[in-house]
Formats: structure tokens, C-alpha cells, sequence
């Protein structure tokens, strides 16, 4: 089984428009990306943003967890935000995975165009050997075209059976969904 | 194909050492739970609370989407909120699909003692013809046992593959990753 971990991108990332923004960390973010990756037994999670302010502000959040009273009170959530690793890019991340000789990444996005990758295959490889897999989301509008093409691959989007043509879930979801459809216990 | 809605519960549910409280709604719950419920085609998502203020609160974010500027900023949003019914109690959100005759009460907890139906049972019941289906969801630290003993069904908890022990997804989650359970698309 390959190592697995997650990265929440807030630049660069789309606004409605279709332009380049950074966007704000979103503290549940930080909750429900963390306790996905610790339940799917991920090995990190980077919250990624170019901004010293932000992370400093994650920082906080963690340190509060790790060493003050909410990590008494409920240990699950301090053990989860312990797999928090904030970083300024991508290419930091992937460098705190051993870069890229030791890791793929795949990105994700509501969208087919250019998906590469189906959840099938996506599951057969993570089950395989090989290197690090770093599973890249966006905030906001999603990942911009230059992050999917700096890619090694680009996961399916995630579809309903009903056929509803609505796709709109958010990152906390799409990230949990895309965590048990490639790593959840099958029956 | 059966018709599926969705409840999340605020009361009755249990704190940390298992006393039945009333929870806060959070904003988030609505906005996260109503783009999964429609992205997967479900008919429904009722935000239950016997606080009147709560309610009343839920209402005013519902009825700013419908009719506000947000709405019009951001219309996929508005789609997802219309799907929102806000009921003072369980027993109201059953009788709001035309009572017991007409639905079937499944309750979903993180632990696995009592539960009912398998991930591939529960499917393939959707899958099928019959009566509505109302899936529950508890805040907090989940359902109390006498919401799961008047239910019809219990489903089986969401599990990892690589058995981390850890499972403490939020609801958020928890409710994304049973919908594509019982209503994604399969490969």
C-alpha cells in the first residue's frame, strides 16, 4: 500500500470568473480535512497558502489542539489535526514528501476534462507499491488548468447515480467522498 | 427508484458523556449537506430543531438564498438550499413525506453495535421500489439509542480500508460518504 496524503491549495485557485485568487482559510476546513485523512489512514494533510498571516493563523489552530484544553477535552480531534502540515505551495509539499522522486501528485475537480484517471484505477494503484501519492484539492472555484497540467495524473470527478447534472459539493465533502472511494473498506 | 431524503438531527443527541442535549445549528451543516443532497438527486434535507429561534435563524439563511443577493451571485448554491424543509422534530420531518406508511426511518451512527443493514443491503433497497427513505444524521456526538431503537433500519458505519481504529469523520462527512455509498455511480 502507497503512502497517501492530501493537500487543500488556497492559491492558485479560481474565483467564479475564472481568475487566479488566493483564497481564506476556512477553519472547519482544517477540522474535516483532518479527520478524513486520519479515518482513511492518510499520513498528512497540508494546508497550503502563500500567506504568513494564514498560516501563522493555522499554527495557532494546531498548537491549540495539540497543547491546550480542547486536546483534553476531545483527544479523536488532537490526534486528526496532528496530520496538519502548513506549507506556502505545492512544491513545498511535495518536497516535505521526499519531492518529486518520491511522489505523484493527482489533482482533483468537479469537471472530466482531461480526468485521467478512473476512481477504479485511481483505487488499483493506491492499493499497489510505488511512491507517495500527494491528492491535490482547490478552495473556491477549484484547481486552475496550470496545476492539472502540472500533474503526474487528474482523478475522475465524482458522480452521482441519478444523473441530477448538479455537481456542486464542497471541498469537505468531494475530500471525504474521494478518500473512501479510494480508500474506504469495500464490501 | 426509491424517493431519499435526508434529517439532521439537533435534538435529541448525545454530548461527550452521553447525555441528550440540543445542539447549535452551524451554517455550514446547511450550505454542505444541502449540495450533497442535491448533487446525488436526494429530495429532501430537513434541519431538525425544537428551538424556534434556531429555526426561525435557519429560515432567514434559507430565504437570503432564495431571494437575495447571494443567490443571484452564486445560482447553484440557491438550487441546493431550496432542497432545506426546517421541522421542530423527527416524528414532523416523517409526517412532511406523508408519515410512517410512506417512509422508512434509516439512522446512521459511527459505531458498528446494532446495525442492520450493510453498505450493499441499504444500496440495493434504494436501488429498488417502495416506500420513501429518511436518513438520519445526528450532531453532536450522534444519535441516542432510542432514536436508532424506533428507526426501521440502522446502516452499518462508514469503515477505512487500512483499519486505522480512528473513525471520527463530521457529519459533513459522514453524510457525503453515505451518499455516494447508496446513490454514486458505480464503474
Amino acid at each position: 500500500m502507497r503512502r497517501v496524503a492530501i493537500a487543500l491549495l488556497h492559491y492558485p485557485v479560481l474565483d467564479a470568473q475564472g481568475a487566479i485568487v488566493t483564497s481564506a482559510v476556512t477553519n472547519l476546513d482544517v477540522h474535516d480535512l483532518s479527520r478524513s485523512a486520519k479515518s482513511y489512514g492518510m499520513s498528512d494533510y497540508f494546508v497550503v497558502t502563500p500567506i504568513e498571516a494564514q498560516r501563522e493563523l493555522v499554527g495557532k489552530i494546531c498548537k491549540h489542539w495539540a497543547e491546550g484544553s480542547s486536546g483534553r477535552r476531545i483527544p479523536a480531534r488532537k490526534e486528526a489535526l496532528a496530520l496538519v502540515r502548513i506549507v506556502a505551495s505545492l512544491e513545498d509539499a511535495v518536497a516535505a514528501m521526499g519531492g518529486p522522486d518520491a511522489v505523484e501528485v493527482w489533482t482533483t475537480g468537479a469537471r472530466a476534462d482531461g480526468a485521467s484517471l478512473t476512481m477504479a484505477e485511481a483505487r488499483g494503484r493506491v492499493e499497489g507499491e510505488g511512491k507517495g501519492i500527494l491528492i491535490v484539492y482547490g478552495t473556491a472555484w477549484g484547481l486552475p488548468p496550470e496545476v492539472h497540467a502540472g500533474a503526474d495524473a487528474r482523478l475522475a470527478p465524482i458522480v452521482g447515480a441519478r444523473a441530477t447534472g448538479y455537481n456542486h459539493l464542497s471541498v469537505r465533502s468531494a475530500c471525504a467522498i474521494y478518500a473512501d472511494r479510494l480508500l474506504g473498506q469495500r464490501e
